[in-house]
């Protein structure tokens, strides 16, 4: 880390911050959405935890097996097995009525014949006394304990995102908690005198955190300071007493009242901050440091700016903090090849350019319509679903690689 | 409606499902992400607010312009406009240090000199007393009032989603609350003896909480039932008074205890309710009805069933209650267009497969490893990222459309 000013690329200022995070420590807790593994999440049970019937219908012994009877015939019905109930097993030449997932007796040896297969009315209805069976099926329908996930089979590696589907998974399988990597705590500072005094309203303190709150669970902290030195580093210090990233937006430019630029630079240590030039637009004043250890990403205060620095560098920052596979770069992200639905705008440096995405099998990409974005048209980027990173023209119909937010 | 046993498609299932919800009532709240506008969003504020400096550097009248003056000159600095002050005006012949966001007086006819364009160094630093400008600006960085956006400019249509970029234009524009469709309130109801007496764990409810959640803020009530028709019967007496939407799992197939189909049979008037089977592979038992006006989204049990259906047909539903725009059918949802990484399970009956999805500008898709899905395979959904809706076989290399989660 250096504190010049020369411009850093893209490419090398994400790495830079990259390298100043790593991933939360771990903890066990319940499985919810969004917190990601920090260790393998490993089956307790088997699935199925016990043999049981896939349909519903009337299980009968293997002894009425395709090889030694021909339909139809009939049975009488001993009992009834619905889901829950304790297994019982059919005598000879008799047959069960039993629910899909009722539970059959380890190892059976035996078959169920769905109840459209025979002359039983499929739903509800008391028992029948007898049960005439039309046609045998082709398997015998038990799904056997631990057929298709064994105790001790790993559900999930680590750094996985918690879902839906492995919340699924993990319940069935008898596991209700994880060792999961802690939520982040952030505090996003936003700075400027006229947020203070009502001159502007504070847009980018809400909308960062509803960025970083898309992400994943996060805890944020949001304050609003002027531009006072002593009041912005007494910000930091609480800020750092308990987070585990700091983001500032404006304060980081060449202006002589560039408070956050003034106060770092003022108070710590040359070597663990930088503040300069990114060869992008827009936002190339950028910044970062390291204030008692913990990292601070300092945004530039245009709200344009501060958005597409978010998605290309504070999203990714965040879900290396949240444990998730560390990005390999910059443009290490889910990416789409899109067809140009219009001419974007020329990219006289490496320009951000937020654009509406339509996924209808192919994939179309428009810059908001209106003039070139400006780093103070926030007013065009609702309705954008990612961006393009252009380095020359894209004329309408062309090709270019969008990465949607 | 009938309730008829007749095989639906998964189109006339959709739709018939869709026919029972409209967007819920308005309120007027404050911005917060994934709430939907049920009125156009429109700027209290101009964009800028008043006229204001784009770059850190110097203010002069036009007086000292390309047209009049030569460089390099020299002016007197008679005062600092950091962002947050009020507005000044540099009497001819002098120079005021301004700030990127600094106000400028109404109109004023003059421009801002980038301090990158004169000897004063950028940063902070006491106030020169005199600045000497090396170059003159092409255009004159004064960001007008309302240059971007004129007070009652539209800033989102209705059935908008609010997010971070709204949020941000919002504000800018001086709109903290927006009149919003009301945040769903939702029951699950988990039906199943074998989920009360601890056979087996309930993993569909929690699925659901997550997948409902995912598509924006919602009021879950999650609970589970045994297969006592009375008390089912009472879950949806207690749930229909205070829920928009009712989801219940397992109890719609052919079993004699199939509760859910039994009760809504019993206690529903014919003409509002149906059960029977979808043409479709998982999840082909289905059922719907309105208790007490309430709609009532009848799942299958087995976990990959309840969560392909769930992505077919209660996330949609979910989303237009939110109050975004219908769908006009089950397949009007983004989709993709993907290359098949292996051959996928033959169809037999319209297949709903969940498979990954890499998206790194190709697009791949992959049913998950390891035999057919079959619908108690919970273990194989997690690492799926949506679903392709096969009705005819798909080997490695060809195409096929995908529709991410």
């Amino acid at each position: 880390m250096t504190s010049t000013g020369t411009d850093l690329s893209i490419e090398e200022y994400f790495d830079r911050l990259h390298a100043l995070v790593r991933a939360l420590p771990a903890e066990r807790a319940a499985l919810s959405q969004g917190r990601v593994l920090a260790e393998p999440l490993v089956a307790r049970l088997p699935l199925p935890p016990q043999d049981n019937s896939a349909m519903d219908g009337f299980l009968i012994p293997r002894h009425f097996s395709p090889d030694s009877l021909t339909v139809p015939f009939t049975l009488p019905v001993v009992g009834d097995v619905p889901a829950g109930s304790p297994a019982q097993t059919p005598p000879p030449g008799t047959a069960l009525r039993i629910m899909t997932g009722g539970p059959v007796p380890a190892g059976f040896d035996g078959l169920v014949i769905p109840v459209e297969d025979t002359d039983i009315p499929p739903g509800p209805g008391p028992m029948p006394e007898t049960v005439t069976v039309h046609r045998l099926p082709g398997r015998n329908h038990i799904r056997r304990r631990g057929s298709h996930v064994e105790a001790g089979h790993q559900l999930a590696v680590a750094a996985t995102l918690v879902d839906a589907s492995l919340i699924a998974a993990a319940l069935s399988a008898g596991v209700s908690t994880a060792v999961v990597h802690r939520i982040p705590r952030v505090t996003v500072i936003a700075t400027g005198e006229e947020l203070l005094n009502g001159q502007l309203p504070d847009s980018n303190g809400p909308m960062l955190d509803a960025l970083m709150s898309a992400t994943g669970p996060v805890d944020i902290t949001r304050t609003v300071c002027g531009d006072s030195p002593v009041e912005l580093r007494r910000r930091f210090d609480t800020a750092a007493a308990d987070s585990d990233l700091i983001v500032t937006t404006g304060g980081v430019s060449a202006g002589a009242f560039d408070v956050v630029r003034a106060v770092v630079e003022d108070a710590v240590e040359r070597g663990s901050y930088w503040f300069g030039h990114v060869n992008q637009r827009p936002g190339a004043p950028q910044g970062y440091a390291l204030w008692d250890g913990v990292p601070v990403v300092c945004l530039p205060g245009n709200p344009v700016a501060a958005f597409v620095s978010a998605h290309l560098y504070l999203t990714p920052l965040m879900r290396s903090l949240r444990g998730l596979p560390r990005p390999t770069g910059v443009l290490d992200r889910p990416h789409l090849t899109a067809v140009a639905g219009a001419d974007f705008p020329h990219p006289h440096r490496p320009l951000i350019q937020p654009c509406s995405i339509a996924l209808d099998g192919s994939i179309t990409a428009f810059p908001p319509p209106g003039p070139r974005m400006r780093s103070h048209h926030v007013a065009a980027l609702p309705g954008t679903q990612g961006f393009a990173l252009l380095t020359s023209p894209v004329t309408t119909g062309e090709q270019l690689t969008v990465y949607p937010y």
